[in-house]
């Protein structure tokens, strides 16, 4: 799958396309059947015909049962729909678990090698105090960190309640009931828990992002994109390509994230009336560009180019303003002011280490 | 096109569609050369070269040069792409105002039919005064030629600024410079007001299908729909499938609208690092659900059921309750209570004849 | 304090109050300071300093110097307001999550009293199949339950970092680096755990919310508010009004949510140019409005009527309808047909009564 | 008013405060009564009591009472509230219009200033071609007069309706029915339309804003806020504050402005069941945080300080890569380069005038 309008979507694979939906659909029939039913290749008349039905189970059921009569017994259309749901969910977070881990080992790398490159900081824009770039990495580290923890946290439960939680056909049937098998028709947090912590990830990409397009400005120059994207029209610029388009998802996810809050807060009675069919188109998008931001962000890293010696200079030319704090807290001033930064970024990295193996 | 994700989809027909975007952007292109060029067909191709570049105009100008070597010279690639999406816009709305159009005709007619209708009018969900079902449709008839007004209002400005809004390459070039035709490069209240109208849209029709799903329940039944959608494991439901599907809609379209804003906002130098970017998919998004609902609202109040003797019923079962504010202003109450609910109905309806004709 | 603007507000106490941000922002200093300040008492003129500083901490150290002149030596503006909201959240949240447990409570309750009471379930707004109204609430317990284990989780790191993270003033001092306390001056999961977690309530309370004002209606009339608000014009109306206030908080809260990750994805630097700023009031929107939303709702809930003869009464009109599903799963229909409802309702309570203890 | 988590609030003044909506509120009913009611003092006790009906209506019309007993008949609470917000929103926008006035004017006087001070072209963040400061400082100045035009364009109108929008009571009262006067109590474009063009404003401002924090980075220099705000512990340090907060407000107007569309598409039967109430206070947020940014800007923009030698440095340090594209166009380039940018200037600043005069 690509995607003209949105740059770089390839990198998101087959999570949750129309395709995946389908099969992961099938799969959840099949295991509730207990055999394995084949699945429908007309993916796009499936679509069409789940307008009638609000949703694409009645469609594809009616499918499946000229491969087996009692598929679907003792479900209904939400069960599917959300164990699917949770079934791609729970792959696209593996997969974006592996390139957050990714990502987090360059930083860890790029904090250990520049632990003690100086640089100059910058609060508000302006000249601060000086830092080392690896503090400042291990700051973007610890945003990553942060989002890792919190994408493998989630749980991504499947969902077996029919017709209105009650299992009242399961029961009917005299079929086991599914042990360990929560119903949620109606209590969204597993959805909203998803985007919250997908959304944590675009906003630690971003925060790498947005000190690459800064630093990659010509008259700062500290640092420099691998490759960079190229002009249509001005042979030999080199535009911070992946930065920008990192930049781009994390303007998007947040009001993603909040259109599942919103669904969730319109669940009423025993199925809603809108608040659900909100939720999956808006998780697709959040799930591929979170996959597709992350990705980007690990290429970011593992191609950066660090100008140390720009750095320095830097930091050198910014002189005695630098120092100003300093010298209102002592009058014999050390001959660095770098506090612990130090000790920070073997912290960060530990913390990594631990993370991530 | 259709999308499982969001069924429906197929409404919007091939308006900002990858496809489509190709085909636009190359009109774009031809009209500044002055010559025809034929479109590319390996669109996936180009969705995947665009990551390059950020965009997809230099792939697309690779591909076009070898058909004339002066395609693209004195543009960039953002007069290119803003001014495929404003043609690809300007086309949605004229369909878009066709459908809304077609809806404000039929609720004008349904106005009609029912200004005399009496009907409880209902206030916090509970019973309130006598109001008729012609003064309601009325109301929903406003919002729709509120809406219909902002997207009739809009412009589509194509766009001609070169690398960096200066038109430098074009004066180099001894070209003519194209009157009446704008540069906006960082200025985005085209696309703003563009999202703003959109959503205006979709604001009207949720309107109409919340008090559908309303006035559809059971206990109520004054209203259904004319079909209504099945249920996968329950015989004889019907669903109001359509309303749910426009409220759907209208819960995800404020959060699109306002992430156009943000990138709006974001702008910065003489090409946004991060803000442009995130327009595309927004706007596709954007559009594509404001057809598709609009379509939707359209079919559902073609479709609509009117239950004439069961609001008569429920306001005749209502009794005194709703003369309750009657008895507070007069001692010798008039035999109706309904104000110039009449004249409403009629105002609303020349109004409607007056914008849609 | 309260809103005018917001009926109820006065349900947040002095949580996020101006008042108690500088008292929470002393108590930082203080404590750096290893002794007691004195909270100054002009919080206007302080706040309208502010905007020189572009924060209050510029204003704020200037009067507390005065007071002592060690005050603030190694700290800068983003450690005192950093911790001074999180103060001011842990504080807010044991008051939420004391409100979240009785409200779990009642309805712990509320579902117990009523494993039994038969009720039609509905779907999509229509007659689905029998339930019972334990389950029913059942399903909003374990929203509120999901709400609290979110809350419950949270964290609220004080913040020492110095002018740009690496406390070089303070090393530069000779004073002991604080042990276990974190710097995240741009890294800001902190905030955004937070807010998610805060709609997360909001979510919980609308879910209540939506269902009272559904089944409140006259014509369903299953459950009524215990007071009901009245109207200026209309005598003997009774309004559901605190689920109507309740749905409100859950229409803004997601777009403040939004906001706080917006502004992290802007982190930027060793200090955020924007993105910092836009949290103050954001958070504290956020937090006062879900504690007013759970007292509401708490109080909601404590006062909800129930008739269960309307229940069995609109369960019997309902009739053969929502057994159709039943007929398509056996022949020899059971005389019941609630499937394992009232062992959800056990399971559900059982687990408010070992989360809220 | 101020506001301590908001820098800047009281730049504000009045407007939407409490004190000034219960003014509003009883201008509505003095006007309505055809007399001058005196105004309320007790504002926190109606907003205490406005929680039991909801709104403060209730509240205020017991007092209003108190003074002449025919006050408040034949409206309804929302009347008094919606035509109180339009009310006070008529005044802010006059504020508004006169800010984004002085604004425009300084801009065009800059624009004028500047029409041929050389400059590098930036896009995304890399040198591009030459341009002048004039250039740029006209696209500020028409994105200040396209939000302009749209604040210009808004309709204010008041509303009377009565209890549900028939005007009943007045037509029982004999009273003559107010000519002119919409009802629009479910069909909420005036309040939409109205957030869309704020936000519009900030869009403006904060495109502005991204400029100077960029430009005024020590390694570009080329703009300086006239005073800079200090730092609580760097001496010396010059923050670009005004710019900071500008920026700040930008990331939450497009939110709020959602927020009102989500309450818009949440309408439903004769009045809204929580839709309605969400506004108020995002509408207040909304106004408040416009004329503090359009206040902010405008101070901003006159003290602007510009570096020419600064802009001319870099554009000379910059060398033969800004003239890569003017090569690939022709093999005897021009002196200059930059084609009709001071035509459009002057094109800006001609609009500016008619517009603002």
């Amino acid at each position: 799958m690509t995607d003209l309008f949105w740059p770089g979507d390839e990198r998101a694979g087959g999570h949750f396309t129309a395709t995946e939906f389908v099969r992961a659909m099938v799969e959840v029939e099949s295991q509730w059947l207990g055999d394995v039913l084949e699945v429908p290749d007309d993916v796009d008349d499936i679509a069409r015909e789940a307008a009638d039905g609000g949703n694409p189970v009645v469609a594809l059921v009616r499918r499946l049962r000229e491969q087996d009569r009692d598929v679907h017994r003792g479900l209904t259309s939400q069960d599917v729909v959300d164990s699917a749901l949770m079934l791609m969910a729970e792959a696209a977070c593996a997969d974006l678990r592996r390139d957050l881990a990714a990502l987090g080992s360059s930083l860890a790398r790029l904090a250990g090698d520049h632990r003690d490159t100086p640089m100059v900081a910058r609060t508000l824009t302006q000249h601060a105090v000086p830092t080392t770039f690896g503090f400042r990495v291990a700051a973007w580290l610890t945003a990553v960190l942060d989002a890792y923890d919190d994408v493998a946290r989630l749980e991504f439960p499947r969902q077996v309640g029919g017709a209105a939680g009650t299992r009242a056909a399961i029961v009917e049937l005299g079929r086991e009931l599914p042990a360990g098998v929560p119903r949620w028709h109606t209590t969204r947090a597993p959805v909203t828990r998803l985007g919250d912590a997908l959304v944590g990830c675009t906003d630690a990409c971003a925060r790498i992002a947005n000190d690459v397009v800064v630093m990659s400005r010509p008259e700062i120059g500290e640092l420099a994109e691998g490759a960079g994207g190229g002009s249509s029209t001005m042979p030999g610029k080199a535009n911070p390509v992946l930065s920008v388009l990192v930049r781009r998802a994390a303007l998007t996810t947040p009001q993603l994230a909040a259109t599942l809050h919103l669904a969730a807060a319109q669940q009423v009675d025993d199925r809603a009336d809108g608040g659900w069919h909100a939720e999956w188109a808006t998780l697709r998008d959040l799930v591929r560009r979170t996959l597709v931001a992350a990705s980007q962000t690990a290429e970011l890293v593992a191609g950066l180019r660090v100008d140390t010696g720009r750095m320095a200079a830097t930091l050198a030319a910014a002189g005695d303003a630098v120092l100003a704090e300093q010298r209102t807290m002592t009058d014999h001033p050390a001959p660095t002011y770098l506090g612990d930064a130090a000790a920070y970024v073997d912290g960060v990295v530990a913390r990594a280490r631990e993370t991530l193996r």
